[in-house]
C-alpha cells in the first residue's frame, strides 16, 4: 500500500511517500514544498496544491496521513496552518483518496512505541524503519514520513483486529 | 466592481456577492454553503470548493474579501476555521482573482463607521446600504456581505488616497 504522510504548513509542507508491502517499507520519495515568504498567501495555498497535486499523480497514493495538530500553539498560528491543511485535504479528497488523521502522541507511539519518544527517537527510527543512510532533511519530511510510517503500523494492526 | 465577500468556516461558510459602481451598491446573491456534520472532513472541503467555484463561475467577482479570524476563538476551531478559509482562499487565487483581508474591527468600521459596532447594528447597516427588505440570512451570509461592503469602501478610500 503506497501511503503519503504529510506535515502541514503554509510556508513549508513536508511529505513523505511509503510503500508498505508485507511488512517492508520502500521509501518512495519525501521533501518538502516550500512557497516564498514574500509571495501573498493565497498564492502560496496554490503552490501547495499544485505540489501535492504532482505528487499524487505520481505515486498515487493510496492513503494519505495528516498530523492533528490542535496542540502547542496560539490561534494566529493555528488558523494559519488550518490553511494549509485544507489545502492538502482537500488534494486527497479530489483524488479520491482516504486521509487519516493521527494526534502527535499516536505519531510518535506508532513509529517509536513510545508515546512520549523526544524528536531524536522519532527521526532514528525512520531512518532505521525505512533502511536510509540519512536522517531525512528537512525535519518536516522526516515527521511527514513518520506520520507515514505510522499509518502503516496503524493500518496492520487494524488489519489484525478486524481479523482481515 | 463585483465583489464576493466570504465568511469561512468549514460547517457553514457564508457568501455575498455585490456589484459596487459609482457608489452605489447592488446585491447579487448570498448565502451560505453548508457541509453535513456527519460528513468527513475532507469532502465537507471538497463541497465547499465546489460550491465556491460554482459562485466564482456564475459572477466573475474582481475582489475577494475575506474576514481575518485571529480572534475569540480558541486552537481547535482556529484550525478547523482554517481549514475551510485556506480552501477559500485557494479557490480565488486559482482563478486569478485578488483577495483582500479585514479584521473585524476594520469590517465594523467599513460598514457602521464604528469599530465597536455590535452585531445587529452590522446587519441593519447591510440591510440598508444594500436596500435590502430584510435582514440576509442566516448570520454568516450577512456577516459575508458586510465583509464585501468593508472592501468596497476601503477599495474607494484607497482610490481617493491614491488620486486614482
Amino acid at each position: 500500500m503506497i501511503i503519503m504522510g504529510i506535515d502541514p504548513g503554509f510556508a513549508i509542507m513536508g511529505f513523505g511517500v511509503i510503500d508498505y508491502r508485507g511488512n517492508r517499507f520502500r521509501t518512495l520519495d519525501y521533501g518538502a514544498i516550500t512557497t516564498p515568504a514574500k509571495m501573498i498567501l493565497p498564492n502560496r495555498l496554490l503552490l501547495i496544491e499544485e505540489g501535492l497535486n504532482a505528487l499524487i499523480d505520481k505515486y498515487k497514493p493510496e492513503a494519505v496521513s495528516v498530523e492533528d495538530l490542535f496542540f502547542n500553539t496560539n490561534t494566529k498560528t493555528a488558523i494559519k496552518v488550518g490553511q494549509g491543511r485544507g489545502v492538502a485535504l482537500l488534494c486527497a479528497a479530489r483524488a479520491g483518496i482516504s486521509v487519516h488523521e493521527y494526534t502527535p502522541l499516536q505519531v510518535k507511539q506508532g513509529v517509536t512505541g513510545y508515546g512520549r519518544a523526544d524528536k531524536s527517537q522519532v527521526q532514528y527510527m525512520v531512518k532505521v524503519l525505512l533502511g536510509l543512510n540519512e536522517t531525512p532533511k528537512p525535519d518536516d519530511a522526516a515527521d511527514a514520513l513518520a506520520i507515514a510510517i505510522c499509518h502503516a503500523h496503524s493500518y496492520r494492526n487494524l488489519d489484525k483486529t478486524c481479523g482481515l
